[in-house]
């Protein structure tokens, strides 16, 4: 992509200020508009070492109200960073509705510089650009603008720059050997670059490469491209809102249908679930080491009906687990701070660190149970879910090296009522029981077939469904326990 | 403290059993009204070396719902941790109401380890004591429940478990030089200890001293501890909830008024304002670059009067930042997640980190503006709101090395309604103008007193109030720059 573009573009004094203050002012009014549709924004400043990403970044937040952005300027990973997958750090920096993050260097700028110098760089580089259009794709469906600038300089402008900032004493520090010795490799590092921006030059989060020689070119070049695409993208919205929902064409994933039994084979009495997991607690304890020692993270997924067992089967089986080293997520509606997030990002907020178990206690799947179902999400927007959800998990697998398993805990129709019964009956256990679950069981069909779509969508290699008959609590806690034992394993 | 403790206690396992199983199934209990009443708890574990505070942990973990705990396993801190003051890593992390909160050590652990080693280290510790003790007794104000053991063993004890650690290949990998450091000076130790307990056993949060030589004795009496504290916590909370709203004896600090004023001596134009400004941007750049080598924090908070002209001044004077180097806090109504915890709680998770600024766009003074007036919270927590406004903010200067200067934005009452008027006529301000802010002008009055007192309460030799006379919009802007050169000039 670089070739077609002369760095030798510049711009005079008097056309600079006649086209850049007009649209700093429509930026200024872009961003309140952008509030009022609650649209979350995304920008993106990159380009060579000295190409000007701080220059143009100051520039930029200059004609904003600093209330409504969020500027990430990205460096190396903290330590608490580097304990999760790669695109961990930037989801959860993701803004919510209606703010802008700014982001001066990005996902880009750090996946060359941590993949870059390893060993098998073209395979990882190469998963790096799924990774990203994927993670740019879905934050896109759910309505964010994504704007990526790359300022663009040649290797001797570059050497001159550096060679300005090593004579000043105040920037001298900036010029690191390892900015040199990137300066060295810079026709080496050109033709991956260009590819890396090519492959990410989507329709959903286009590039734009900024001639950067010259310093108020670059400028007025960001800024109109900026007021352009956000200005069309507003008038877009604002259209679609008309129209009420978007339908876009949605890639369902295949159906790979699980069958589902409430009752196993076999039955346990309490005592001897009590004998078989006292013979497995060695095993997981081991296994919980070796995963610790080599830094292996594991997600275990609980959905399943209510009254199913789901509390008790999680109690029991973090037991099993080192105590410093997992943690539960409770998931209940979200509230309006997650609102105003994409859907996933609550969930991937709490990723398990490397070495770590996360148990959830339902989970994103939510998105295609109960939101499917109450209505509380687009029919579009669930349909979708099932690639997405798929795509999430499998970048989770890859990128964090850990594992996943998903437990549908089943019970049929007559044992939930049974339950019910009893729970209410129970003064220790009324409390479990809810006006809502009345109203649930009544959609039992309407459940059900959304768990059969469920299963079958999104049944994968990377991230199994686990059916747990879980009619007789005790064999589903051994199961439980078992299937962990299982799944991680294959880890080792 | 620990005199008086005989570690030869033990218990035999027919008691063990017969005391333990039914305080097991009342903190089980317990946990549902803790929820059901919504009150915070933390738990603290705290001991020497191989004391056997992850066993313990381990065992009340048991007894506990997993979906209503969170462990906090304390070790070293992040390098984000490390880039704020000592106790923020902990007041992030205090549970949300009806939560429980279960540290495996904490706060104590981590001052002995990062202060015992420095020089200076008997000044430290009384700093930390003090942080702690205001933080713990801020946290019990509002309503948290505080429960913390520290688990006792000999020198000689020690001595048997960390051998017996190194021949396990399971443990050996714990026992590292500094710990094997640590039990050579314990008898050093002890006293530092001793009145380190002493001195943070209070009413609000005290200390239980755990004898544990022998495993099950310890066990049985942090299960006790627990269950007897909670019990007595849940009936007193019942019976103040019945009393509605508790009295508590408040001290209020003095009053120190601080006079006010809309105008200045001087007006600016816009041009004197620009000239005078562009005058002080060197400095400020110069400033901005010797605190973030330093890694000096800075924090400005604006309040003033609706239209007084904050986010104008806030915009102006972020100009002068190095873009990356600060962050701008937009503070509304809190969220329905921020309102589960403390009222500072959301303040203090937006602390600046090391060499950063951060502008707080209105502040935790909301509690005795806004909420007092509206009666967003009750009389009493208002009134105790200045002492840990002062104390919030003593505590970060003097562990975060940084400072703070607040800014009240004065106009006096005509020219809000000029303003008001202004924005209620001109398309592009609109937005600005709501019922409330109408509203609000109504109780003028009221705000002034609040005001008043705010100002005269909260005015500290280390994070004081500034008056900015803002009828002039420009002189305001130039006096803000100046008073944020003046309060860092000062740190240098």
């Amino acid at each position: 992509m670089f070739e077609k573009y002369d760095l030798t573009k510049t711009i005079d004094d008097a056309t600079f200020e006649n086209s850049v203050n007009p649209l700093k002012e429509r930026l200024s009014i872009l961003q309140r508009t952008l509030r009022d549709l609650r649209i979350p924004t995304i920008i993106v400043i990159e380009g060579w070492n000295a190409s000007g990403i701080t220059m143009s970044t100051r520039e930029i937040i200059h004609s904003l109200d600093p209330r409504g952005f969020t500027l990430h300027a990205i460096d190396k990973a903290t330590d608490e960073e580097r304990a999760h997958p790669f695109m961990w750090r930037f989801w959860v920096k993701t803004p919510s509705k209606g703010r802008i993050a700014l982001f001066a260097r990005s996902w880009y700028s750090r996946a060359l510089a941590e993949k870059l110098s390893s060993i098998g760089w073209k395979k990882s580089l190469k998963d790096e650009i799924n990774s990203i259009n994927i993670f740019e794709r879905q934050l896109s469906d759910s309505g964010a603008i994504i704007i990526k600038s790359f300022l663009h300089i040649s290797k001797d402008e570059q050497k001159v720059r550096l060679l300005e900032r090593e004579r000043n004493p105040l920037t001298a520090w900036l010029v690191t050997p390892r900015i040199w010795d990137f300066h060295h490799n810079y026709d080496t590092y050109l033709p991956i670059i260009d590819e890396f921006i090519e492959k990410t030059d989507t329709e959903y989060a286009p590039w734009q490469i900024i001639e950067a020689t010259d310093r108020k070119y670059a400028i007025s070049k960001i800024y109109s491209n900026l007021v352009k695409t956000l200005e069309k993208r507003v008038a877009f919205e604002a259209d679609e809102r008309s129209k009420k929902g978007r339908q876009k064409n949605i890639s369902k994933p295949p159906k790979n249908p699980v069958h589902r039994r409430s009752s196993a084979g076999s039955a346990y009495s309490k005592e001897d679930c009590q004998n078989i997991l006292n013979n497995l607690q060695i095993e997981m304890l081991e296994i919980n080491y070796i995963l610790f020692k080599r830094k292996i993270p594991f997600i275990i997924v609980y959905e399943g009906w209510d009254a199913a067992g789901k509390g008790g089967n999680i109690t029991r089986l973090a037991r099993y687990f080192n105590p410093l080293g997992y943690d539960v997520v409770p998931v209940a509606a979200p509230n309006d701070y997650e609102k105003e997030h994409h859907y996933l990002w609550r969930f991937i907020r709490h990723y398990p660190k490397a070495g770590h178990f996360a148990i959830y206690d339902r989970s994103w799947y939510g998105r295609v149970l109960v939101e499917r179902v109450e209505g509380y999400c687009s029919e579009p927007e669930w349909q979708r879910a099932y690639q997405e959800i798929n795509e999430m998990e499998q970048d989770y697998v890859e990128s964090s090296g850990g594992g996943i398993v998903k437990f549908w805990l089943e019970i049929d129709k007559d044992e939930q009522l049974k339950r019910f019964n009893q729970r209410e009956k129970d003064p220790l256990k009324q409390y479990k029981i809810t006006e809502e679950d009345w109203r649930n069981r009544e959609k039992w069909d309407l459940y059900d077939a959304a768990v059969d779509e469920m299963l079958a969508r999104t049944n994968t290699r990377y991230a199994p469904w686990i059916v747990i008959e879980s009619n007789n609590k005790w064999y589903a806690r051994v199961k439980a326990l078992k299937e962990v034992i299982r799944g991680t394993e294959k880890l080792l």
